[in-house]
């Protein structure tokens, strides 16, 4: 209800500031270019705030803690002091307004501050009014932007107080050393620092310029930061206009690898340093109304060169003549929302870093790149950008020896990918614990990382999807072939034989659904598993599926002889699990012997997740019960597998047991309801899915908005035309 | 303007909430026991506060940093929604009012919250009345106790989330590891950890009495707390009471040290953690009504136990019956607020730890031991608890070994006394920058630790008072004489004989006076070090000064012969700076012939260290301007060194020139006002030292309550009479 619209289906609107929305509006109004990543806080910053500005690929691991994305030093906040009274709140009712504007990924705030008065006086109280524009340039990837004009309504000392900030840590984790503070030309204000066990080396750097003159300026300190303090003298009515010019490099970004190969710390004139300096001095030259205009083309050209277009819904609006139906803008709204934010979330031309869960827009998993990249992010870049989709593949890559060194850890052979990734140095960084055993007191052993093995199948899915849609020889001979047989090799000696069946399971994982662990033959896992193994059998046998040259170089490494006829003794005796006598089939080999339950107290709280506060894992473990798509996972990735019968009680059969609490679920089941003909589930389960970080649930989106939403969007929107 | 005065003289009371001064009533309202200061935070938390608990000792270092005292995980935060409505601010117009009570360390909080609510609906508003009531218990030392009486104006579900928040920093530095979260028995939240690089060990450990059940309870856990969140229905009018006991132990604590060695951390049964919840056990078996009633009977102790009290002012109020002039009052609550500021900032029964510059009040000086604790905090306790200032003279004798090293590496004999302290082992942690270079844009070097020397003579100088006060052999036989001799050791090496003018000089010094640095000659200084050189001759010349045991022993280390004809030298040829013809006694070689300067425009400012904004060091050095007392320091501490006429003239030409920029400065000025019969002076001088944290400038205390300024109050109310 906090989400109104003007532009329709290119704006996302808060009608008025409530406390209770600030992590949601942090998160959904997020900026960036898939280098630097903003949360969108107030100048003025507020209690329960997370301050954030993220860069991808700059990971830190502290002590005692698994690596995590690094929280930067904070440029966003601008205090403002009329004659001395700090402007905290919005005046109660004065006009409000926030928006996103999704066209030119800038935000737009418009408020009327009062000034907490020490006295009670007969004058008319004082209003200041505040407007600021801000951006995260999508063409300078180190620079972002903000304008404020400030218009009090009877004359003001204006004080503003603003500069950098490297007090901000990630949820009380502080991953830089001291920096460096340095005032420039008695102007520009630097701060140069290192993440801590990394030693990526961070210059922050920021100017201001006024359209009047200051009364007083002069720099402050503080442990870790640099300010200006400056104060000017606004007439009634006046308006005084302040933009403020940030840059933020950090070593490990491309164009900083170019010129200073380690870090740039402490070196009063080290290439980092002057990198930034440039970058600064090169924005103030150009004038915020050219950084307008730049940032504003360069997402146009984005937006046009999404040629795989989403026409069903809204599109019409985007012409600004014929209004649809207010649900249709909403549908527009959404599409487009998720274009702005997998944009947003993902490194362009850059294949060192991959795509975090929340994206680059909070800390929820730790910023840490998102398992599931390959299902729901990968198809909208294979669609429109394939480069991009390239690199994340490539990204899959870097990580090869780490999976490797995984499954050899696990006693396996091939690549066993991990499940949360940050550097590729890193390995798996899935956190050791999640939450608290509501019954035994106890922290709970997160094992996402340890059984749910279906993401290694994902990946070799994914490169078969690239190489489908490519043709791109290059890629496969550097990285798709060696992705396609160590996952599959990976499988050959994940199987169990069991002799009584004569038959191979993969028992003892999770599957999709979370909420079921230490499971034997998922179905989703075990038709994976078998359809990675298809792949790799594939470019062994098929005589023009690789050159000569490359079959030469990898059968040195993989013997395809022998490992063919592994693969083909696994291919043919994996127990792939079929419907029973009611069509059903079974998520696993327990699932449909567990009790019912009734989910209807669960489903509809506004609060993923609620049923762990009074069950927990073991006694979840007992019931029907469902976090997630994990057969109609299944079903959406392979239409053809079963008849539509089939296809249809196996959706009516797991919606009704799903809770739908990750993020990664109303979009499947939209899809597979559009294929059903089910345009009604389809549409609700699609408007559910945008609910996710459009809709009322205030904290939904606190740590971040959910990147497999983002994706799912558009994948379901694409169905549902 | 903000506070007000109900029980006269005994208490300090905000009448209205402004957040320009919550960093101010945080400090001025801190609340503690000598081991536990903890800042007076609000339960629901404000944007821009600082959340601080600290313990006395509990020290670390992080990389790149100097060691500082550690902010522990916060169990104060309390978090109320109201039919999923979080209770944020005050409600405009409703009654408001918190309050310090100094007899019983209290903070009664009262106040109305309104909730945002999310549609405007015809009802009548919702008003909920919160009364919160607070200590730190004075007799058990770990405990942390804190009521809430809440009382909604219609039907409600209220959501309390509680609990203990280990992601808490030192302005961004996190000095604790992640620690292991834990719920016992259903209802006990514990968070164990560590500090990084210290290695103490940490157990915080809460638990919630309710009047009313709860619908709904669970725990939650986040990267560095754990939490419960409870739900209760309360009727219109109803009033629910919630008792939050929290205790924390660190294995610094004398009490921790006699249980575990070391850390007590990640251990699910240590010894810390046993402690911790033990300690917790019994405040709940006592209930809080008892905890109360302890803790105000150890606080009437406390007072009755000053014998020697300061009459000259509203003592008479306290009685109750008759109500002393308005100033008067001020007076009384000034004197009261130091005496209850003195107690919470020092350690008791405890010499491994110091008093904090800003006691435990908050992060200023980095909760470093405060160089002049000899000079302000010393005589209160010498004067009325003698154990705790035998403690304090302890402490330095801790801290010999770091002195004698810092002589050694500064070339010089004896002991060189560190001039910011935190514990023994890490020597001088004075930090080596102070600011920004307004001209050359460079952080500035911060010289104390290096020049500021008469530190050593000032401990000399506080033994010999602890001496004469109270005989205490023990003491000075295991302690004292040492800490006279090598102080004295260090004087005798650090004069320059010049040949040219046959006598000892100190140069390059910083004296009291921290405006002018590199001086040759400060008086202070010379006068202070002959006085400790006159101490350790008398020591070794006059036979009845030690036993024969002792001289014997001590003989051995300092060769008593060879050190007496060396402190003869000196003494009889250290230059001390006398009147001039004026009557003027030369601050310092250069000081009379500086430029004048006008500070009437910096002195009412406000803002001490104003004149830092216009002017930088170097500037500074070449005017006639004093930061402090300096050489009213020295006529203070020796009153009978000259005659009334050249101590009147002296007051008169230094005040003029004195900023007062340092809370050292005021109250040293009113005694010696008080000597010379100025009482009007005194007055005006002791209540501006008083306002540097009772006045109305809302952010001189934000680090923190100045102890320079408790013990100097204390002073000069005894001088006032």
């Amino acid at each position: 209800q906090y989400i109104s619209l003007r532009d329709p289906g290119w704006e996302v609107i808060e009608t008025r500031p409530d406390r209770s929305y600030l992590g949601k509006f942090e998160s959904i109004f997020a900026q960036g270019n898939g280098y630097l990543g903003l949360r969108c806080t107030t100048e003025e910053s507020k209690a329960g705030e997370t301050r954030g500005l993220y860069a991808a690929g700059c990971f830190d691991r502290a002590p005692g803690e698994v690596t995590e994305l690094v929280n930067l030093p904070d440029m966003t906040r601008i205090t403002l002091l009329a004659d001395g009274q700090e402007l905290l709140d919005a005046a109660p009712g004065e006009d409000y307004e926030r928006r996103l504007d999704l066209r030119s990924g800038t935000v737009i705030r418009s408020l009327t501050f009062s000034p907490e008065t020490p006295e009670e006086t007969g004058r008319q109280p004082l209003r200041i009014k505040v407007i600021s524009e801000s951006f995260v340039s999508l063409n300078r990837r180190h620079l972002i932007c903000r304008r404020l004009r400030i218009t009090p309504s009877s004359d003001i000392t204006l004080t503003v107080r603003s500069g950098i900030d490297g007090s901000v840590t990630n949820s009380g984790t502080q991953h830089l050393l001291p920096g460096v503070k340095r005032l420039i030309d008695g102007k520009l204000l630097r701060y140069t620092t290192v993440t801590a066990e990394s030693g990526i080396g961070i210059a922050a750097i920021c100017a201001h310029e006024c359209s009047h003159e200051a009364a007083l300026s002069y720099p402050v300190t503080a442990k870790r930061g640099i300010f200006s303090v400056s104060s000017y003298r606004i007439k009634a009515q006046d308006t005084l206009t302040l933009v403020k010019y940030a840059v933020l490099y950090t070593a490990n970004a491309p164009d900083s690898l170019l010129v200073c190969g380690d870090s740039g710390r402490n070196d009063g004139d080290s290439a980092l340093e002057t990198l930034a300096e440039k970058e600064l001095r090169s924005a103030m030259h150009s004038g915020f109304r050219t950084l307008v205009q730049e940032n504003r083309k360069t997402w146009d050209t984005y937006y046009q060169t999404c040629t795989d277009k989403v026409r069903f819904i809204g599109d019409s609006a985007s012409a600004g003549d014929s209004v649809p139906p207010k649900g249709d803008i909403f549908d527009a709204l959404a599409v487009h929302f998720a274009q702005y934010h997998l944009r947003i979330m993902t490194p362009f031309g850059d294949s060192s870093a991959g795509v975090g869960a929340k994206g680059l827009s909070g800390e929820g998993y730790r910023g840490h790149s998102f398992w599931d990249t390959e299902m729901f992010i990968f198809p909208y870049f294979l669609a429109n950008f394939p480069d991009t989709a390239r690199n994340l593949l490539e990204y899959r890559y870097h990580l090869l020896d780490a999976a490797r060194e995984k499954a050899r850890d696990h006693g396996y052979r091939g690549a066993m990918f991990p499940w949360e990734c940050a550097r590729p140095c890193d390995g798996d960084v899935t956190p050791a614990a999640a939450g608290t055993d509501i019954v035994t007191g106890s922290e709970m052993r997160c094992l996402t990382g340890e059984l749910e093995l279906h993401i290694t199948a994902d990946i070799a899915y994914a490169v078969d999807q690239y190489r489908r849609a490519s043709n791109d020889i290059g890629f496969m001979e550097s990285f798709g072939y060696e992705l396609i047989l160590d996952t599959a090799l990976f499988w050959v000696s994940r199987c169990e034989y069991v002799p009584s069946k004569d038959r191979y399971e993969i028992n003892d994982v999770i599957g999709p659904d979370e909420y079921k662990e230490h499971v034997d033959n998922n179905a989703y896992t075990n038709y994976m598993a078998h359809y990675n193994m298809v792949l790799a059998l594939d470019l062994i046998r098929r005589p023009e599926a690789m050159s000569e040259k490359a079959r030469r170089r990898l059968d040195v490494r993989y013997d395809f002889d022998a490992f063919a006829g592994e693969l083909e003794d696994r291919i043919r005796r994996l127990y792939l699990p079929r419907p029973n006598a009611e069509g059903i089939i079974p998520q696993n080999d327990s699932y449909l012997s567990l009790g019912y339950l009734d989910l209807t107290p669960y489903k509809n709280t506004g609060r993923p997740g609620s049923i762990m506060e009074q069950y927990n894992n073991e006694q979840l473990s007992h019931r029907m019960v469902s976090k997630q798509a994990d057969t109609v996972m299944l079903l959406y990735l392979f239409p053809d597998l079963f008849d539509e019968e089939t296809v249809r009680r196996n959706f009516l059969f797991y919606e009704e047991r799903t809770l739908h609490d990750s993020s990664l679920s109303l979009c499947i089941h939209s899809i597979v309801a559009s294929r059903l003909g089910r345009k009604e589930d389809a549409l609700r389960l699609f408007r559910q899915a945008a609910a996710i970080d459009l809709g009322g649930n205030p904290h939904s989106s606190d740590e971040g908005i959910h990147a497999a939403a983002m994706g799912g969007l558009w994948l379901a929107a694409r169905e549902l035309k």
